[in-house]
């Protein structure tokens, strides 16, 4: 359609700092280790989208009065992570979120809307969002202990679920914790219900990024539906890779179908937290997805992996203490010089920093690394 | 940088589907008048920037340790918003959110945290979201009549505060509503509060559309931080218009700090909801601002209003009982054949319709809808 204003350019100025934050951006991106980000995706062919005001307001599965919208390709999304995290379609049910927050959120909102005076249990190295988002949910919650390698502590959790037998447990566990990448043992942490006779409880994990490589492992450790957990995030711009934040909620349509109320405004269910939500990104993880496949991850979860080994051998010959969980790409070593730590964007908490090998790192940038570090 | 894979590209059949969509977009948003979505915009110019996993992580007035960032053009957004709103940028503070919802969910939490006992009084004009809103943050609330065009009853506000004196009250108000475009009038409601000797309260204004109208009026009723409220949402993908939903929030920064905390994982304060954000609808906004500016808004502004009492003349023409609040852009009248309101894509509520007068609406268009309306 053609305009029906007469807008101003910009001027050769503003073209100018836009050219400097492109240049800015391109120039960090190759010193990017730091943040499970993968730059590894092209969507050109979709930005023909950006021209309309794309909405895929409500719920992904309804019909609705807002036609500028790409549903049916979330719906199928959702169904592909529906089957990575070993869930039937018939009784899970999902959208796209705007990241991982969201899709925590939405856990902890069903799970406190089906036990009001529940406890949610969540280790210390979970996400430093967990804290905030307990706080806007006014959910109870007790930090749990972690264990040195991330995991969560399961005798702490044993012991104060002990003590509060009288309210249900909500388990927010990790599958892959923001710093080290560990994993929550989600069969042990069952055995510690059964053993205490709790058999009123919720599980959400979070697998913002450990969501999209356990599935593509020849030995998985439990950490979906079949291993009885209520719902799960996964991030759509870690591992798979976008340049809008996005992620995928998955929970039992039981739970859902208690908060879900019919808008008539716009025709639809109002089953999620956003309401509104960007059509692109549903597009984004349908390209990645067809394009990529299952082989195509699977060669990209191998690379992270041999780079990830790699990356550590070269960090301990030089005599720099690095190591990685089991299933986990993430590679933890001491806090370095700011300078070095700045200049690779690593991320850092108390006296670890970690590089996370994502797909787009190269062997050349690890041993531009070492080479700083030496 | 080059890819380290080399993935399929698509099959003939799957860049079928996604023209079939494009074409179905195309089609639909030249009859696209019942919701408040501009398709006045064109970012191509930005484009580029899809290429890399910007992230406007956290708080966009700090430094970051995450340097794929747009934050600066983040904060010259929001200092446009403060202006818009008149605020003063010494006391008021904000952040481009995914949307409506994030704003209002942010008002609220910031409400519910200074006043943990608050009673939430919002209109039955509010948007769908809202009693959702209050849900997900646990916050107490009442539903105030709304007057028959969409405005708070003040009475029975007066007569609910007057019950509730014990506790403070967070006022959520509108500045135009979902489905008549109502303004509730703020000053009204600070005498109610006066009146009834009530000195510790929070005002929430959702101004989605709103907000980007009244700014641009010669004679503005009051809306913003001058007349006292205490935070503030707005929508960028309706009036400026986005291909990503987006919005600002607005929030005075004592209440802001309350919540605030740091994060070493990234160097910054989590002072946001979504923690992770989109760099590209920041930018987006930016450039809006810079080639439409405050002229090209009034232009834009001055033109929804001249085309709404067109519209309201040609549908009071063939004896529909069409009609507008004072300042809003939305045309209401009652409900009309189905298959008319499904191919106009006009929105419904009870007995109503409506079509909201964007920038993007052409003479032809309505001349097209009153055609079929005959």
């Amino acid at each position: 359609m053609k305009s029906n204003f007469d807008f101003k350019s910009l001027t050769s100025d503003q073209t100018g700092r836009l050219d400097t934050l492109y240049e800015m951006i391109e120039t960090e991106a190759s010193q990017f280790l730091g943040y499970p980000c993968s730059c590894e995706f092209d969507y050109s062919e979709l930005y023909r989208f950006l021209k309309y005001p794309i909405n895929n307001v409500g719920d992904p599965f309804d019909t609705n009065h807002y036609h500028l919208n790409s549903h049916e390709f979330e719906q199928e999304v959702i169904n592909s992570f529906i089957r990575f995290t070993h869930g039937d379609i018939e009784n899970i049910w999902g959208y796209v979120t705007n990241g991982g927050t969201e899709g925590n959120l939405y856990g902890i909102y069903l799970a406190r809307e089906l036990f009001p005076t529940g406890m949610v249990y969540y280790s210390s190295s979970s996400h430093y969002s967990i804290p905030k988002i307990l706080r806007i949910a006014h959910a109870n919650s007790i930090m749990i202990k972690s264990q040195p390698n991330g995991e969560i502590d399961y005798t702490d959790l044993e012991d104060t679920i002990n003590f509060h037998r009288d309210v249900p447990p909500i388990i927010f566990a990790n599958i892959g914790t923001t710093m080290t990448g560990a994993i929550d043992n989600i069969d042990r942490i069952k055995q510690i219900l059964k053993d205490k006779m709790v058999h009123e409880y919720y599980i959400h994990v979070d697998a913002a990024l450990g969501g999209m490589i356990i599935p593509f492992l020849k030995n998985q450790p439990s950490f979906g539906f079949d291993a009885g957990i209520d719902s799960l995030a996964i991030s759509g711009h870690k591992m798979i890779g976008s340049p809008i934040p996005c992620g995928i909620a998955l929970a039992k349509k039981a739970h859902v179908n208690r908060i879900t109320k019919m808008i008539e405004y716009v025709g639809a269910r109002d089953t999620t937290v956003s309401g509104s939500r960007n059509g692109l990104t549903p597009l984004f993880l349908w390209y990645a997805i067809q394009t990529k496949g299952m082989d195509g991850f699977r060669k990209m979860i191998k690379y992270c992996f041999d780079m990830s080994d790699y990356a550590i051998q070269e960090l301990q010959n030089i005599d720099i203490d690095a190591w990685r969980n089991e299933n986990s790409i993430t590679v933890v070593f001491p806090k370095q010089k700011k300078r070095i730590m700045e200049k690779w964007q690593m991320a850092t908490q108390n006296d670890i920093a970690h590089i996370i090998i994502m797909p787009h790192v190269k062997k050349e940038q690890i041993d531009l690394m070492i080479n700083d570090l030496k």
